[in-house]
């Protein structure tokens, strides 16, 4: 039985301080005096303690050396420098990403208690831009799986149902901007990082094109399909959060034209099982956007085989490389099914990877061309709800893998670069949908726009 | 028994029309009226008529189509047109770079009849530019070979000792060059394939760096490790060649600075066998070009093995993939010393070579400081001088592969990018001998133009 009434719309957890709490509402608050940076800070602090014992967002904090940033920040706010819209906001950061003064563990053994000797580049572009790290939040082990249950660190739950997990390999990130601890964390996304946990926690999750933001720092799972991105209540924050962390590539900017959008629906198959529910869900906010009936973009099937085996030698060769070594020597160390993913990949041939990425350019190519007659496709960006911790294959008529799941409408766009976004389409039996909007290869700041001006939160 | 004298210094054979003939002689002859392109392109025609037999240089030859090219090209110069230096010069394309009025075979049964629907982009350049397109060149299979003795169309033979090799794969270019058939010709790079048997037949040869010659309409060997260049009498030859076939990307430029060029001896080990013979007189020549002594590159030589190991991994998982389908469906087609080495080349494993990938950006980094100190590397191109064909392996205390001794002094070049030129240094019981110089990425024009400007032919 579907429900889609709002009453459904409630989280399991009672929400931290930042749950609906916009950057904008935030900073005109900082600007009226009415909150400084390191109220914000103390009020994360809270919200962590409070919560993070039943979500396992963070998996390290340091309240501390975050009050200190805080009262710098302050200190300049009070002088009349407000450094821009992140200037005394504080921020989570996904475990595989450098932080010169707090671990960085790849949620993995191998790196417990390892401190990286400087900031990854987007690390410190953030601060440069006045956020304020309050804490590391757990990642997939090496972020090498898409649902947040398998790291050193345990599993991350989901806010809106503690028994399901928040997906990955963002884990962190998203419970704990769904719960409100803080309002915006940084993730990556190699086939659906960032995005799935976002559609499975109800946020905004924006992977940008790839390339767009430095990868300096940020401990790699496929480098030429991975980016790091953003978790966040909504697109507006979304935007400041990617301006900051592109060092000012991809700046808001307003939506072009005010004709209705060209949206072209992308099919579940072949690409994923459908699940009527949650496509009807992600189709009737993808209507709602456009603001009229939507194209179908049957064209794009028929490149689905051809996405999928691309993607599989890039990611497969590139994620074993990375790991030769610790397999080799430290296999126990491994979660036993990371592990096992991993020598999975090692038997990727050369030439099988050479031709992955010429396939790969002449996909470019036909998206290229494929973008030039619609502005974005829609589908959703994840085909079920949250499953339950550990859960590994998906009942029903069309069984099939979790694993597999949750990544078969994220992952095609990775392999081709392409900028994408999910956006909170609404609910089924009280979990959040996503809907994904995916644009051509350079035009982030268009799909953030147009996010941005026609996308309404659900049930409201 | 070596024999450096003057004497040794003899082709076996009578050389055609455009031995000792340089590009600028010929153009002057022909804006003084005493030569038109059509007589150049008679004088090719009667050359290959006679030596071809011998040395089977050209697989594909029409004289014809090139008299009417050069009639066309006699009609501009009349009326006071002319298109730069190669204008009406007749040039010899590599067969495996496509040809839209001549067959195109890579040596391969599999080609064989290949008609190209287009020309590639540098034999259009080089038609814009004006040279006149003679005939096709016999390459070692596919490209896939140092010698020049196996492919569809048999063994190319040396000019200097016609039962040795040519050297390969531009087997053919460097017969038709050698022996005066064409004043210069296209080849393509990829180990060694230009400089080998350049050195061998004692012309000049030059590699540029990776990607400054459009690859479009090149039949691939291994993408990301080959290059279109040039065999030709003399290193202002290979200049206006080269300038034509870069669209003007490498143009001639003047040496820089009037001090001696600071050069650095790379020794043979742990590269290459070394011939004392071989090495001497290859050193003598750096000797005679850097006007002083030399500066020892040692640092170069603990790199050797990261080299390799990227060259191996890079360049046999690139040739497999152009190959798979034809190993797979059509394995009786290839030659068995070619299919060998292409099974060989399918179990390179994909993680290693993205591993190669990141192994060749840093030592890229590497070269890229070691040449802040230094002008060239230089060293013997090949270790040896022309075995006979059909020898695969060397003789002496230090026995060592025909393939590996020919090209393990010139891909190490390749994998880095760099541009390289070999210049005839001498003689070694009567066969030639190459000295090999190396510049930094990019520096195509001063590495010419200190070629140009401090080499001497030996033994005039």
């Amino acid at each position: 039985m579907t429900d889609l009434s709002v009453s459904a719309c409630a989280l399991a957890v009672e929400p931290g301080f930042f749950r609906g709490r916009g950057i904008d509402e935030l900073q005109q608050a900082m600007a009226e005096g009415g909150l400084t940076a390191q109220d914000l800070v103390r009020h994360a602090g809270a919200a962590i303690e409070r919560l993070n014992p039943l979500l396992n967002a963070f998996v390290h904090v340091d309240i501390g050396a975050a009050l200190e940033a805080a009262r710098e920040l302050d200190a300049e706010r009070a002088q009349g420098k407000v450094r821009g819209p992140l200037h005394g906001i504080p921020v989570a950061i996904k475990d595989n990403v450098d932080t010169s003064d707090m671990p960085t563990t790849m949620g993995a053994a191998h790196f417990l208690g390892h401190r990286p000797a400087a900031d990854a580049r987007c690390v410190a572009l953030l601060r440069e831009a006045g956020a304020i790290v309050v804490g590391k939040t757990l990642t997939h082990e090496f972020a090498y799986g898409p649902t947040g249950d398998r790291s050193v660190q345990g599993a991350s739950r989901n806010p809106w149902r503690t028994s399901q997990i928040t997906g990955g390999s963002s884990a962190g990130s998203a419970a704990a901007v769904a719960s409100g601890m803080v309002p915006v964390a940084l993730g990556t996304d190699t086939g659906g990082s960032v995005r799935v946990p976002s559609a499975l926690c109800g946020l905004v999750g924006f992977k940008p094109t790839h390339g767009r933001v430095a990868a300096e720092g940020v401990f790699p799972l496929s480098t030429t399909l991975e980016d790091a991105g953003v978790l966040a209540n909504s697109v507006q924050d979304a935007q400041w959060f990617m301006q900051a962390l592109s060092g000012g590539a991809i700046a808001p900017a307003a939506a072009a034209g005010t004709d209705g959008p060209r949206v072209a629906w992308v099919p579940n198959a072949p690409f994923a099982i459908d699940d009527s529910a949650v496509t009807a869900c992600a189709r009737a906010a993808a209507e709602r956007l456009a603001g009229g009936p939507l194209r179908e973009a049957s064209d794009v099937t028929r490149h689905a085989r051809a996405l999928q085996s691309a993607l599989g030698a890039i990611q497969r060769a590139e994620a074993y490389e990375v790991h030769a070594e610790r397999v080799e020597n430290e296999p126990a160390k491994f979660d036993p099914e990371v592990l096992e993913r991993l020598r999975a990949s090692r038997g990727v041939l050369g030439w099988e990877y050479v031709r992955a990425l010429k396939e790969r350019a002449r996909l470019q190519d036909e998206f290229a061309r494929l973008f030039r007659d619609i502005d974005v496709l829609a589908l959703p960006t994840v085909a079920i709800t949250a499953p339950a911790l550990q859960q590994r294959s998906v009942a029903g008529p069309g069984s099939a893998g979790v694993r597999e799941t949750l990544l078969g409408l994220t992952n095609p766009w990775n392999v081709l670069g392409l900028p994408a976004i999910t956006l909170p389409a609404g609910w089924v039996n009280g979990m959040p949908v996503g809907l994904q909007l995916v644009a051509a290869a350079g035009s982030d700041e268009a799909l953030l726009a147009l996010a941005a001006s026609r996308w309404q939160a659900p049930g409201n």
